[in-house]
């Protein structure tokens, strides 16, 4: 099993976003120097809930004060962009980070997003379709390319630069199953599973991703899967828990609110069932976390990104807990130290 | 007088795309240590011209590579982009170079790159207003913005990461004189002066510029100028050109080629008229240099940025160039002597 962190930048209130910034590529260096294979970053906009509105500028600035690691995008919201300004923005990443990203798309699901960039939410879906099918054709070629669609319109350009890696990036799926999964297996994208998913919600998708594979004529491999969680490692369960509940909560809370549409009620101020999130987090003293991710090694991920900086929990827990991951973690689990003695 | 570089990562037929990177980060990073005070990096598309598709991504991985140099985009062509991304996208440079960046807008003068993107070139100056106004506008207030214009929209947003500088990084047209000065006198920006431009044509706009002041109340000040210029350093005028011609012509002839509309016949097989570039150009000796610079330093100009990586010109004579630059000709000017002792 190999590891990697899973970040957004969060800008908690009181906090300074230099800081935060800081904080957050310092972790990123780190979990490099103790053995992580991969740092992804999220795309937000406009709140509180991650300062990464352009995700790739700041998978660019890691790219210089990293070596080694994979750089993700978790993901790049394709509906937001032109989909030829986002394969020249990869482009450049992959260059100067010698082909080490790995681009992540999804059609994103923040209402309030969507409605400040007047993009329609409802329309979403088409969107990406468009977007993702320029931004493959794109990539697969340098003749002259064309095209005239519902939402993006271009004459006869050969995207510069071209990606490091040949044709492409791996691309990545944010995708918690169903027509997701068949189009990752149709498309030969990877899977990108989201954090909070339950041990047996993992199980099903894996499941059926497997089935789509087969009907593509395709094999499972686990290097094709990577799923997200969040992390904090203490002494114990409980030491876990009450150090990082407040944190999580307001994380998930404000998550809640971008997502939240008009029309639905999202009860903002419902208390915050932790019994229901405790299997969607990895949280815990190291055996505990050592057990939660083989339940989910045996379903046949071998890949985990961990979402370690949410809320205000302060940058010097989350070093603490990173450290107390590589030093009494990862051990366990031989592709980790393959990479960590690398 | 102060000094530094203007680059838009050429990229020459049978050159690696990944090393003319490197280089050209390389000759930023090595600008830094020699004492010049900045790096600005143009944005193109499609073309050899430039692999420089986003330039404020450049930017944010020089922010890793460099400590004290000051960061400028020359330019942002507005209407290729999205300006509330383009407010967010030169928030994170500004916020990862701890206020580094500053921001170079323009309307765009490729004709074969707005043919790429589908966007007319005939509303270009539209967009670009309308784009710029909505740029400044998210940056004078925290305060949620809505606008819904001809081009954009936007509902109750607040542009996230703040920039660091506050309320903005510094803004800078490009202009070579007349609306554009009266619009950088009116709106408090900067005024960033192509390469080219013969020294009469310097001074021309630079006394178009003090009137414009005078006519809001202000008076000029020779931090807000940058002039452009092509330069190559070597023992004498006639090795200089020896050495740059045909590296100069090709870059010019490309540029010519990016410029063209349908309409126009631009005559690429008419023979360079070397005497007419060479007042634009600063080749030559180190002596020659001195005299170049003493001559737009005498109508005001305090800052020149120097296109220093044209054609196939081999990065190595662009290094022994800048080098000679800094030894024989910088100590001359007692502005860019201070930075470099600094």
């Amino acid at each position: 099993m190999q590891f990697g962190l899973f970040h957004s930048v969060q800008w908690p209130a009181g906090s300074a976003q230099y800081d935060r910034y800081q904080q957050s590529l310092e972790q990123a260096v780190h979990a490099e120097q103790i053995g992580f294979e991969s740092v992804w970053m999220t795309e937000h906009h406009f709140s509180r809930h991650g300062i990464t509105a352009d995700n790739l500028s700041l998978l660019s600035h890691l790219a210089a004060k990293t070596d080694r690691i994979r750089l993700g995008s978790a993901v790049s919201v394709l509906p937001f962009h032109d989909p030829v300004q986002l394969a020249e923005s990869a482009g450049i990443v992959d260059q100067l980070s010698g082909g080490r990203l790995d681009l992540g798309i999804g059609r994103g699901n923040m209402w309030s997003e969507f409605n400040g960039f007047a993009v329609s939410y409802e329309d979403r879906a088409h969107r990406f379709d468009e977007a993702a099918q320029v931004l493959t054709r794109v990539w697969q070629s340098d003749e002259p390319f064309t095209h005239h669609g519902e939402f993006y319109d271009y004459d006869e350009v050969v995207v510069q630069p071209r990606p490091y890696q040949q044709p492409h990036p791996p691309i990545w799926l944010a995708t918690a199953g169903g027509r997701g999964l068949q189009r990752c297996a149709e498309q030969g994208w990877n899977v990108l599973l989201p954090q909070g998913l339950q041990p047996d919600a993992v199980a099903e998708a894996i499941a059926g991703y497997k089935a789509e594979l087969a009907k593509v004529g395709a094999t499972y491999n686990p290097d094709n899967v990577v799923l997200a969680r969040a992390l904090y490692v203490a002494d114990d369960s409980e030491t876990a828990w009450n150090e990082v509940e407040a944190a999580y909560v307001a994380f998930i809370t404000q998550a809640r609110r971008g997502v939240a549409t008009p029309g639905s009620t999202p009860d903002l101020n419902n208390p915050f069932d932790v019994e229901s999130r405790k299997k969607g987090a990895v949280f815990g003293g190291p055996q505990d976390i050592i057990e939660m991710l083989h339940e989910v090694e045996a379903v046949g991920i071998e890949h985990v990104i961990f979402f370690v900086h949410f809320g205000d929990l302060p940058h010097e827990r989350i070093m603490r807990s990173l450290d107390r991951f590589a030093q009494d973690v990862m051990p366990h689990f031989s592709g980790a130290a393959k990479v960590a003695g690398d």
